[in-house]
């Protein structure tokens, strides 16, 4: 794998800058003779879209893909799926005075660092709208799974918390802007999420997966765990900060044996400290991790930050930002979730012959 | 990079079960021409080695490596360099009754769903004996980066902290058998082991690793960032459940405003929540992240688990097992922070032509 | 490497089919801070546009490219390289009848055994048309080798072969529409090629690359050999036979004595039976190689073919077809040369670190 | 792949010089629950083994292997197979002249021109008794698919030919000292070798591969065609200077009329110009190939060399070296095959979900 292609066998390729012409991607090792559902993938790119609601960035995108291979008569066939999606809503001139400026919490330092060159508008590729080309291949990808629901919702913004014991289906999600999935909390959550935008600050959150109807045995032994590329995949979306599988951070003040998963029966655990992976490898119950976000960088606040020269100055980033980038990430964390899913399932076919 | 490979540039591929007669690995792409310190890497095996002091696994190895190739004359020949560690106190038949059962916590029940046959003595190739291929090869990797410290130490054992103002120097780690470098700290840790393992129990914590001299343009952007590759590194460590780069899961909590590193001058920040990676690449900063491991899932205490019919049984595991993996676990996380970085130095090197 | 994707630091992903609306690719790997001479692109797909003389298919496509990430202001970024064409001159009609019958000589048959579904439509992801997308991405490569020269010619039609006696620079071999540089061969060849056209039939032939300026230390030993990619990279072109690096298949009657390249001094030897590479890895000397192709497989001759019941048929394959391919495969094979060489010039700097 | 590593699915990656401790493998991916035929691994080897035969070289090698990891009771688990053959029989003062001398046709320059530093005996790393690790890793795969025949022989040696009507059965092969299974071509090139041991001088040739029993549907369209695979797979064998499939040089001077196969009925074709192969995917009739041998370079009479200070120096190489590597060569090249064709069996169990 390597820097803009992720997984080994059902592998997508991905690039476009923020303002460019065009974001895009190829996703290769895709089954033959599968029926695409393009109004699954355009809802999962109508869950990313910014200026959905009054919590997110008021960028708008159309965000309509154009599909160029790999489809003929509404079936795949077994060649590379090619997509675009143009980029419309383009004001590269609120970046002009960004171009000898290092955005504190961005990439512009380093890449500056590592590349010399780079297209400073919009961040370039470093930007979070090159998720929308994961959105679209996890669409894709969860085309494989017919039998497996992704569940991922917000469960952490600020300080607000998701109950632990809050009852939900995965279609009350969408229900809620911050998609935490709880009346009480999710309105604290946009109360705090319009005081800051106001502040000209933003804040950090949490996303939590669970995956249910997973077979045994996905996951492969020692380099390719199956939670150590879910890390990967998680640790590639941008803002992210920690990911915790099953019991998480938790578990360094646990013991033995209050931590491991004791069985009624054959089904039936009373925890799932475990996540749903054991020695890297998927056991057929359900998979549950958590992803931490940051707070958005760029900020109307003033800050200091570096300049090409290594002078400090003062910056407020204009442009349109989300002040939590997390309800947004959501559909993010579940598109990396499918492909991560879908290539170690495709990956399972060849362990035995039979 | 597949199951039992591991990097893109300089890749690790490991074999080895338990209690098989070799554990062992092949390491390629590592440069020519580079004078070998087999002391250095006799000094890491021995600090990963069981039975090194009283908060340990009995299990004793002599872990001896040989060397099979690559190295000619003392140097590197641009050949893969291929080494063997013989598996020693191989106790098999403290492992005949696990045959039908499945341990709580380990991946006997995932590899026989996985691969129907498996080779169950001691968890086979599951076990952390494979650990040591690691710090082998981590050992061999460092020799790339002469000018770059890495120091992991423990930071957490169950509710036992190291003080965040603990002052302490690389070699002051060691001193310390839990490498929890504090006095107290170590102490209480000590004691809690001590209980524990008379109780048959066990207890989970943290490592935490600081890197210094780390040169700025490592990592790739989109889907082979650095920290992903760490999350991906520290993931694939037995018993781990948590990755977080920089401030970590504390970032949800926080403000953009507050997370925002800012530079007092070109060189000078008063914080470092982003842990040293800017959008995936090295800012040439320290570089931080922690890492949180569960408490050893293989205890006496008598527990319930899984047989292969998917009876409920009891189970008290026998054999030597740590009590708290973590200060044992300090090397590991050492040796594959090398391996990423060696890789991601030697991958940068392509960038640019000049 | 996967199907679709060639290159290991160097990664070319391409997609489309003839018929679709457009093919493309992504070029990653690509270094930063590079000038792109977007003349040198066109015109190297101007050299493979069908439509170009008496001596190719009627079949016009424009082939203008467009640009769609990772260069900015003219120059790289290291970000990938996107690039579309547009399929113009589709008369997709065809192939109506080509649905069910598989033409001889083509993977019409295989393809429907490998997926089931498929793209019939001038053979779809099999077509010839994806060699564009190399082309353009060999253009591309060639910026990275300026001292480098690649010269690729036709050097044999049927039996009408290159004298060995001809002298010729680069720059002649446009010159002659068979690419073969030579008055008499080029015209007998032309003629040949008339005749078969007029019969409703096709002929084979070859061509010969010189590389010159070529650094040693390119390949890499045992599996990833130079000429071994070379001869990869050559057989992943349509219609191609036979891969011959130096003396090739005349090897076989040889002694060593005579085989042996002989040095005369430092710098010059009589012969070049080693075809510049020894042991996988280029010497520094001239490299050479041959690429043998078969005659066109789509003739206007009636022949026996396969339907997709088992059913043998009787088939004249319509549409616009070159009667011999090796004018055009030229700049095709350069371009593959362009990849392999440019992949492992980048490969090469990290194996040694000074 | 790099360098090292061959394959996608079933990886095998090497090590071993020459003349160090041993040589060895990995290979990764074998699927579970397979019953290991040790003797077939053995018999194998034999067939590789130098001093078998008046033919072939004086140096004698046990060649037994040991395994060390992926088998349990007999069968293959999932993990990595590692292997070890111990050298025994070195001689590796008869090399020490040549660490400043540079072979004709041997890798020594480049490889001191590509590292610096090098194992100058015995060829080191780039030695044929590196092919011992592929036969032993062919005989492995060979399991993989026991309805599959693979058939490899010489079909010429110098200007000596196997008849192209000759009749012989897989078992007849063995039966010559030359494998060209034919007894009055086997007799000649038989004397032809005796007279070149005697001149202090060697001789090329040709190995034929003919497939039989393979399923339609192997290889991969666009850059990992399965004839693209297996020329690399071939060109990666010491010595080899072309690869043919099918038609193979002769294609130059065909007609389509005459090249295309043209079916009798659904399994029956009167030529096989396609080798099996269309459009890089199995058809599911006979896989047909040609690899070429240059002359052993290694000889006993007096040649020119170059040596590392770029001076023409007299070399007689010393040593014990076959007069002709193509009898030997034979179950290499059949090892090499069954490692491509049991990738690409295992990569095809994922291209439709049915």
């Amino acid at each position: 794998m390597m820097s803009n292609t992720f997984g080994r066998i059902l592998r997508l390729t991905t690039f476009g800058e923020s303002h460019g012409p065009a974001i895009g991607g190829v996703l290769d090792g895709f089954p033959a003779d599968i029926s695409i559902d393009f109004n699954r993938i355009r809802h999962q790119l109508a869950r990313r879209r910014p200026g959905q609601s009054a919590v997110t960035t008021a960028r708008t995108e159309a965000d309509e893909p154009e599909f160029l291979s790999g489809v003929f008569e509404g079936k795949s066939t077994g060649a590379p799926i090619a997509f675009l999606i143009r980029n419309a809503d383009k004001r590269s001139t609120d970046y002009d005075e960004l171009r000898q400026v290092f955005r504190p919490g961005h990439a512009d330092e380093t890449y500056t660092a590592k590349y010399g060159h780079r297209d400073h508008r919009g961040g370039g590729r470093s930007s979070a709208r090159e998720t929308a080309n994961w959105v679209l291949a996890g669409a894709l990808a969860a085309h494989l799974l017919p039998d497996v629901r992704v569940m991922a919702y917000t469960c952490q913004i600020g300080d607000i918390r998701l109950p632990a014991d809050a009852v939900f289906s995965p279609d009350d999600i969408d229900k809620y802007p911050t998609r935490m999935p709880h009346p009480i909390a999710s309105s604290s959550a946009e109360e705090l999420i319009a005081d800051l935008k106001e502040q000209g600050d933003s804040v950090g959150g949490k996303v939590a997966v669970r995956v249910i109807g997973l077979p045994a045995g996905l996951g492969e032994p020692i380099f390719d765990k199956l939670h150590a590329r879910l890390a990967h995949a998680m640790m590639t979306i941008n803002a992210t900060r920690a990911f915790e599988i099953g019991s998480g951070t938790r578990a360094a003040s646990m013991r033995g044996s209050e931590h491991n998963d004791m069985p009624a029966d054959s089904q039936t655990f009373a925890t799932n400290h475990s996540g749903g992976v054991l020695g890297g490898i998927s056991s057929g119950r359900e998979l549950a991790f958590e992803v931490t976000f940051k707070p958005t960088a760029s900020i109307a606040k003033e800050q200091k930050a570096l300049d090409a020269e290594g002078n400090v100055v003062d910056l407020a980033v204009r442009g349109r930002h989300d002040p939590c980038v997390v309800p947004r990430a959501v559909p993010v964390v579940e598109a990396m979730t499918w492909l991560v899913l879908a290539d170690f399932y495709l990956l399972n076919r060849i362990h035995t012959l039979y």
